[in-house]
C-alpha cells in the first residue's frame, strides 16, 4: 500500500505523465470519479456506444471523445488520455498484444475513447461510512464473477454481466443500498443481494477474476455491476484494435464524486 | 386538447403505427419517459455521441441504437422507430427537406438512432405536485430561448444551450428544484434561476421558439436545459441526412418515469 494519498487529480495525472506513478489509483483522490478507459476505432465505436447506453449499470458513460480526440472536455481539462493513465493494455484482433505506459506512438486519428465510471468511487463513500471493504483490508483485488445476468445486446455486442462481490453486514444493508445508489455513474445500487446461485455463481470462494474474500457470520453477499463487463464484451468481437487501462490503474478525473 | 389520456405506451405506439395518432404526446402516458429522436448516418454518430456525453443536461441519453437498428432494446421492446413516432422531420444538408409519418422507405443500414430524454417527463411530476405549468394552462408551446450558456464542444459539434422557461412561485422554489433534480434523464434540475439577462436573454416576452407566457407577482423565472439543443447543434454541421421527431410529437418509451 502507498503511504501517501494524493488528493488532487491534476497532481496525480501530472505524476503519471512524468513516469513517477505506475501503480493502482485505488485510495487516491477520494473526492473524484475515477474512470475505466476503452479505446476503439470509429467503425466499432457506434455499436459500443449503443451497448453502453443499454447497460448503464456496468457501463456508466462519463464521457465519449470524438474520433481522434485525446483531450477530455468534460472529465479533465488539460489532460491527455495517451499519457495520463498509469498503465495501458493494447489488444489486437481480440488478444493482448502489448502493455505500455504511453500511447502517443500508436495513436490513430480514427480512435474513439470512452471513459466509464468505476467502483473505486462508491467504495470511498462506503469506507467513509465505516462499512467493511474486505478486499481493501486484505490488500487484494476485489473478487469478480461472470454472472448469469445477460446484458442487453446491441448489434454484435452481447454477453454476460461481470459482477463484483463484497460481503456486507446484514444489519447495515439498507445503508449500503442507499449509499451506493447515490453514485449511478459508479455502478449505482447492487444488481443482486443474497444467494449467489440465483445469478449463476456456484462458488464464492473461486472468483473468475481477482481474489477470494471471506463471508463472515452476520454478513450477506452483495453484488454490483462491474466495469470489466464492457471490455469483455468488446473483446468478444475481436476488434482490430482495442486499448484499455491496466486493471486497477484508472484515469482519475476532475469530476466531483457527488456529481449525479 | 385531447379528451382522452392514453396511459399505456404500447397502446399509444400501436395507435401511431396504425396512423390513428398524429398529434403531440404531451399529457399522455404520464408514468413513462418520452424521448427526443435524432437519427444520423454512422460517420457523424460518434461525434454526436461525444457531444451528448459532454452535455448531459440538454442531451440525456436514454438509448443509442447500433448502426441500422430501429428496434430499441432498452426503451421499448417490440417498437419500431421508423413507424412509432407520431411525426418525423427529414433534414438533408442541414435543411428541412420533408415531413413524414413513416421512415421505412428512406431507412438506411448506416443510420444510428439516439433517444434523448424529454421535459414532458418532469412536467408530469411538477403538475402532480400542484405546481403551475403556464404553457399547459394556456394550451401553447413552452417558451424556448437560445441562451448565452455554451455547451461543451465535441469536435465540430458545438453551440449555445437552448433553454425552456417556466415561471414558478418563489415560495415553492426549493420544491421545484428537488422535484426536477429527481429526473436527470429528463433534463434534471434547472440550469438557471432568476435574472434572464445573466444567461443572455433580453426579453422574456419574445422567445426564440414556442409561445410567450406571463410572469406573475410572486413568481421567479426558472430555466431548464432543452432537448432542442442537440438538434440545433447537429444541424449546424449540415449533415447529409438527419431525421428527428416532429417537435412535441415524441417517441413514448416503456421506461418508468422514476428510473434514475
Amino acid at each position: 500500500m502507498n503511504d501517501e494519498r494524493i488528493q488532487s487529480p491534476a497532481e496525480l495525472r501530472d505524476r503519471v505523465r512524468k513516469g513517477a506513478f505506475r501503480r493502482t489509483t485505488a485510495g487516491h483522490c477520494p473526492g473524484f470519479h475515477q474512470a475505466n478507459l476503452v479505446v476503439l476505432p470509429a467503425p466499432s465505436a457506434a455499436e459500443f456506444a449503443a451497448f453502453c447506453s443499454c447497460n448503464p449499470k456496468p457501463c456508466p458513460v462519463l464521457e465519449i471523445l470524438p474520433p481522434g480526440e485525446f483531450a477530455p472536455m468534460r472529465c479533465a481539462i488539460g489532460a491527455d488520455l495517451r499519457s495520463d493513465v498509469p498503465g495501458y493494455r493494447v489488444y489486437r484482433q481480440g488478444r493482448l498484444a502489448e502493455k505500455c505506459n504511453d500511447l502517443r506512438d500508436i495513436w490513430q486519428d480514427d480512435l474513439v475513447s470512452f471513459l466509464l465510471g468505476c467502483s473505486f468511487t462508491f467504495e470511498h463513500a462506503l469506507a467513509e461510512a465505516g462499512l467493511p471493504l474486505r478486499h481493501v483490508e486484505q490488500g487484494t483485488t476485489v473478487p469478480m464473477f461472470t454472472s448469469s445476468i445477460q446484458c442487453l445486446p446491441a448489434g454484435s455486442a452481447r454477453g454476460p454481466m461481470v459482477v463484483t462481490f463484497r460481503p456486507m453486514p446484514v444489519a447495515r444493508l439498507s445503508e449500503v443500498l442507499t449509499l451506493s445508489a447515490r453514485y449511478p455513474l459508479a455502478h449505482g445500487s447492487p444488481v443482486h443481494v443474497g444467494d449467489p446461485a440465483e445469478i449463476g455463481i456456484r462458488d464464492l470462494g473461486h472468483p473468475d477474476f481477482g481474489d477470494p474474500v471471506e463471508l463472515r457470520a452476520g454478513e450477506v453477499p452483495v453484488f454490483w455491476a462491474c466495469g470489466v463487463t464492457p471490455q469483455a464484451v468488446a473483446l468478444q468481437s475481436a476488434p482490430e484494435l482495442m486499448i484499455t487501462h491496466e486493471p486497477g490503474f484508472m484515469f482519475v478525473t476532475d469530476l466531483p464524486r457527488e456529481l449525479g
